[in-house]
């Protein structure tokens, strides 16, 4: 272990991370870096990052408070006057759950604590087939975001941005997990409950509908399974 | 003004920034960003933000607290038992005061407050010629990132990073700033104290530098002046 190099994995909680976090653990040493944005499951979120990063025996962890994103606002995730939609709502446009340029931010204090760390990589559970319209899980920003961070870093600093599921629908990164040993079930993915999953979140939904094509239960409970027959 | 368009404009509290505003204002109502990330100085940089806010009849103001910076180090402006260099203890390298991928984050937080205000453009006061070899003051960096706003945000949101000063010599932003009125008694730029300017450090140092190079005296009071015969 004290060989592998060191990585900066950003792990929101979610599912999507904690698979990355499994396939950057195939390779390097983890530096686990968790995100508190005012986000309605904050609490749970945080929780679920912290048992991850002992699950993966991360040699640092980091949490940030970004309390300014629900001072901004613009999302559903961070302003809780608006509604998070259900997944049958989810038109064809970009979710109300959006929050502007979020994974920018994330990034961009990612690539500090790299640098300081002199770590080798960054690594992104960005999904683009899956996320509903974010234009921040697209390939081609990642590419751009890779240019700032080498024009904006030291000379000798040489980090990289890696999006190993980025490609991925939600049953392949299942898939993937399954294959990995990855822990789903210290994993949360409901946009707007803490203790049981609503089930019928956009992204309770899509892991619900992932987990079914793939044969596999869920570890998780849910209050409600939107795929019930 | 109601006409005018908007624009974030990032004022640290020091004159590149201040002198950034008062190109800014000539054609945009501001909307001015602060960022409080444990920096030696943070409480006069606060200070001189609010006047300058005041001064420029902001639209909008907002204050980030970035207290992570801290927490990841690697710089002598955050980390207080790291010592500031002298001016004349500045090498060609890379000072001790770069703050890893500091202008990174600030864009990253300037781009999402634009996105959601409707912002057209984000003003920077970054300046090459006389920062002492920080990467995050080239334009090659801003080019990219203006990249990555683009493919990171809305396909509706069309935001210009504008680094006026850019090219410009400590000199030539005082004299574009007298010829402006920017308020540079209103200005904040020593890197280590928060009462009177030490005058020593490099910061101060170019700065004393450029006002007598212009032949008008620097509206603050000094410790003791570099420039002294």
């Amino acid at each position: 272990m004290a060989d592998k190099p060191l990585a900066v994995v950003l792990l929101s909680g979610g599912m999507d991370s904690c698979v990355t976090a499994a396939v950057a653990a195939q390779r390097y040493e983890l530096a686990v870096l968790h995100f508190n944005y005012g986000q309605r499951t904050e609490e749970r979120e945080k929780r679920a990052f912290r048992e991850q990063a002992a699950f993966f025996r991360a040699s640092a962890t980091l949490e940030v408070d970004l309390p300014h994103l629900s001072a901004i606002g613009g999302s559903s995730l961070t302003d809780r006057s608006r509604q998070v939609e259900r997944f049958d709502q989810v038109g064809h446009g970009i979710p109300s759950t959006y929050v502007p340029f979020r994974n920018g931010q994330f990034l961009a204090v990612a690539a500090a604590w790299a640098e300081v760390l002199g770590a080798e990589a960054i690594f992104i559970g960005a999904v683009e087939p899956d996320a509903p319209g974010y234009p921040d899980c697209r390939p081609a920003f990642y590419a751009a975001f890779q240019r700032a961070v080498d024009l904006g870093t030291r000379p000798e600093t040489k980090i990289k941005i890696e999006t190993p599921v980025i490609h991925k629908t939600k049953e392949a990164i299942v898939r993937l997990g399954l294959e990995l040993g990855a822990p789903f079930q210290l994993t949360w993915s409901c946009y707007q409950m803490n203790d049981v999953a609503c089930g019928v979140c956009d992204s309770c939904h899509r892991r619900l509908q992932a987990f079914r094509a793939v044969g596999m239960p869920d570890p998780i409970p849910y209050a409600i399974s939107s795929t019930d027959p």
